[in-house]
């Protein structure tokens, strides 16, 4: 029974995964500090008998201590801050939740033997990219956010690693993932809006902003079959998103379709959400395509099957509140 | 009187950029740890009444308080573990000393006002590129040592401060420089082998492996002329190099033939000199050579200039054997 060893267990992908792994049979041990992470996320792979839950801080360095050996199949580092948009705020958040994190990840695994890491990078590593769709070898970018940057920063010392340490990686740079256990970013903002006013919906920016957008099983299947791939290189770096974009007014459109209602909308203008958004992420999955992975859900199908979750999972909308 | 903020102020670099700007008519503000820097080399600087050096060590955040202000014309951030080679031996030296270092830099000048760094990078950064010359937009690298890593995490830093904070970067990516101060890499391990045993050199690698070395004072001219240059974008980007390159065997015959030795050469075997070692690193420079720059001394004459230096500086090979 092969084992697995989850960070951010409790996150939106992270219980994705964990969950996908244990319908595959797995062992799984879930690691997270619970800073956003939701025990609810938890509770069918509580279920299964083959899931283990531990609360950990992994800047603390020896976080992972005892729960790496070189039978860990491998180990998916999902543990994160994932707000891009409040980098500012507190400047170094990123630095350690994201860089510094993943260096004591790798660590663990280098001293305990453990040899494959599957990492969520982020599309958001191509800064401001002129080229579209952005292929993974698209010219070396320029950083625009604390958070691009610290994924950038932790995709190097895997690859470091790889190089000096005969690690594996692979490494997943998604576009902004939505559906079930999302929890933050503009389609809960919309939703929360228009459930405590359907009449006026407040939007940050010009609603020109284009963003591409996957569903998360459609994402799970990828890293699925980058993974069943042969890996001959000991870093496979790629890029997981959808061959379409949505403008924020289009994903708008789909979200008041699914809640029934017609508000007006107040724009803040400008082409930017706030200062470090990347005006337009929309990747080139090639690779990825060429493996026969492709998705399921087209993104306003994504969009409105977000919608469904919330509905039917206010508790998150309410946490999101306060 | 422009003001000046240099750490690493006690190096090979940074100690020839505090030279500089003290020449120009500069007031400097050099700051080291002395981990690896000489005091012997700011001998000059101390001389001039405008330098003044503070032993400090930039892994604590506060390190900088009451050394920036809105006045500082610029940072000049040069401290780094500058050593590639063993990083594998000591991996969280480079996380440490190159990214953890650079924000503190950064933080430090975000909360004091300080608003244009120049950062020395290093080709290192394009990991095992396909393409040579290499350009500054060369496809994504891959990168294959932690300090290569721990500095493209470091740029992305800078990148991100520019994009969040309204701070300006320059960031130079060097080849190896050589010249006067030089004190580890080949040129030293070779001229210290010869000056104890003319008759037989140990060279780890096949002899084969091409370098691109540029001399210490053309570094610090195209610095200069770069920064003289208008700078429309908050980060600008300078390859620095020469346009030749330079095998191992070329730059042993150059060292042989400034110490008049003819020894027998033992290689290692292999097309690296060890983990993590780029077989190639090869600057396309045109960038910087738009703006006038041009290097006045070949790589050849470079190597003798430092092999010149080490012989009437032989309390630097002393310090290197312990």
């Amino acid at each position: 029974m092969a084992r697995y060893l989850v960070t951010g267990a409790a996150g939106f992908i992270g219980s994705a995964i964990v969950d996908r792994l244990l319908a595959d049979g797995a062992h799984v041990v879930g690691v997270d500090n619970l800073s956003t992470g939701k025990l609810r996320f938890l509770e069918s792979a509580r279920g299964t008998g083959r899931f283990e839950f531990v609360t950990k801080d992994l800047l603390e360095p020896d976080a992972l201590s005892g729960l790496l050996s070189p039978d860990t199949a491998a180990v998916f580092h999902l543990a994160a801050n994932a707000d891009v948009r409040f980098g500012p705020d507190h400047p170094r958040r990123d630095l350690e939740q994201n860089t510094i994190v993943t260096w004591n990840v790798l660590e663990a695994m280098r001293k305990a033997g453990a040899r494959h890491i599957v990492f969520s990078s982020t599309g958001s590593v191509y800064g401001e990219t002129k080229v579209f769709p952005t292929p993974e070898a698209c010219p070396f970018p320029i950083q625009t956010s604390l958070y691009g940057a610290s994924k950038v920063a932790a995709e190097g010392l895997l690859q470091a690693y790889a190089e000096s340490f005969g690690i594996r990686a692979s490494i997943f740079r998604f576009v902004s993932i939505v559906g079930e256990r999302y929890r933050h970013g503009h389609v809960l903002d919309f939703t929360a809006q228009l459930l405590r006013d359907p009449t006026r919906l407040r939007i940050l920016g010009n609603g020109q902003q284009r963003k591409s957008y996957l569903y998360i099983g459609d994402c799970i299947d990828a890293i699925q079959v980058a993974l069943a791939a042969p890996q001959p290189r000991p870093v496979e770096i790629y890029n997981l998103g959808t061959d379409e974009y949505i403008s924020v007014d289009d994903s708008i459109a789909a979200i008041c379709a699914e809640l029934k209602v017609q508000p007006e909308r107040e724009y803040s203008g400008g082409d930017r959400g706030w200062i470090g958004d990347n005006p337009f992420i929309f990747l080139d999955c090639a690779r990825i395509r060429a493996l026969g992975w492709q998705p399921r859900l087209t993104i306003r199908d994504g969009v409105r099957a977000t919608v469904r979750y919330l509905l039917a999972n206010r508790w998150l909308l309410e946490e999101a509140k306060s």
